[in-house]
């Protein structure tokens, strides 16, 4: 019997973005089924009664949530093309950049973006900027993070190549610019025109309307930044 | 050659102590060093130069970082009593869990351990007891979050047995009570005389000592409740 598999995600969802990567590279056939976040299916609910949310791979009728823990299941299931490398320690430092991106890049990069206004633009992006200099570090010699090919560290910061241009575009700013960050620029560029990476990606123009809506409603809704 | 395993931790961690039961239980020999964590020692910012923080496994010289992940890597370099199940379903249902306490349960019961005072304890505890109520359902015919014995997501909410007992003491509650929660109640008495894991149990009382210093501490920091 052929693997049922369904990937319940939104069009937009740097998260979501992560599972289709990995299966495309697994070669793996799934049926994508994009959520309205707004209205969201009996199908999602059920799946992940806990978190509520997207991506939810759905594989012969059973779920898997959280994106980070889909990869490794996907590596698990599906043996081609691995994700991770072989040794336990280098799977370690994999899963170590894997989870920095979430818990201090990514928090750090969205701080700035909703924040960070012209005046104080230098202030606002330090964090993001000290941060993304440790990743900046681990591509010395490599490629793409997991050295000749895409791997797990690469779709877990996927989204920085998705989203970091869209920032800019916003805040008209050069974040990762090729003088300071030259191995991230690179990587960016190399990773968004992977064709199983560029296949599937969102239209920068799209990106660019929702993140300023998001940002703006944000900015309305919070308390004047000087009192 | 003998593997040389180092663990850099304090005495009261609860995140260190993951690694602790873990290496007991796949009966590792390893050297314990207790790290002062306002004198962070040369090996420390060496060995975890992103986070500075401990748990740090040193493994013949390179260091692995970052409890969760720790436990992974010992699951992947020493076979013998597995940590995890065997089929992808079941390990990323464990993960998945490992990673809830982490997000969810530790900073719900946090909060309101810091926040939480007698005329509104209902309130500063809903949350908590929200996230709990998840754990208790997911111990439902099992004696272990593991089945049989324990796994990786006994060792991941260890804490959970650790501070609950210390905080009812301070707070003067009963959280986790019988009636509310039986299969949880359980789970902390079975779970704490399981021989590999009492032996290393901090001392209770110095428990009880250092949290009702943090709490007192952050308390006097705070701005007032009531404004």
């Amino acid at each position: 019997m052929a693997d049922e598999v369904k990937l319940l995600k939104t069009w937009s969802s740097l998260f979501g973005l992560r599972v289709v990567w990995a299966l495309k590279i697994k070669g793996v056939q799934y049926e994508s089924i994009d959520e309205d976040l707004t209205n969201k299916s009996p199908s999602l609910l059920l799946y992940n009664p806990v978190h509520k949310k997207i991506p939810v791979l759905v594989h012969d009728s059973k779920p898997v949530v959280e994106s980070l823990i889909i990869l490794e299941y996907i590596e698990e299931t599906w043996k081609q093309n691995p994700l991770l490398p072989e040794h336990p320690k280098e799977r370690a430092a994999a899963r170590f950049w894997a989870k920095f991106g979430d818990d201090r890049v990514m928090p750090s990069i969205w701080e700035a973006f909703i924040k960070g206004r012209e005046e104080e633009e230098h202030c606002a992006f330090a964090p993001a900027i000290e941060n993304l200099k440790f990743l900046e570090e681990q591509l010395k010699g490599k490629q793409f993070f997991g050295g000749e090919r895409i791997g797990l560290v690469d779709i877990a910061l996927g989204w920085l190549a998705n989203l970091i241009p869209v920032l800019e575009e916003i805040h008209a700013i050069k974040l990762m610019d090729r003088e300071r960050f030259p191995l991230l620029f690179a990587w960016i560029q190399e990773f968004s025109k992977t064709p199983v990476i560029a296949d599937c990606w969102p239209p920068h123009e799209k990106l660019v309307s929702k993140y300023r809506a998001i940002r703006e409603s944000l900015l309305a809704a919070a308390p004047p930044h000087h009192a």
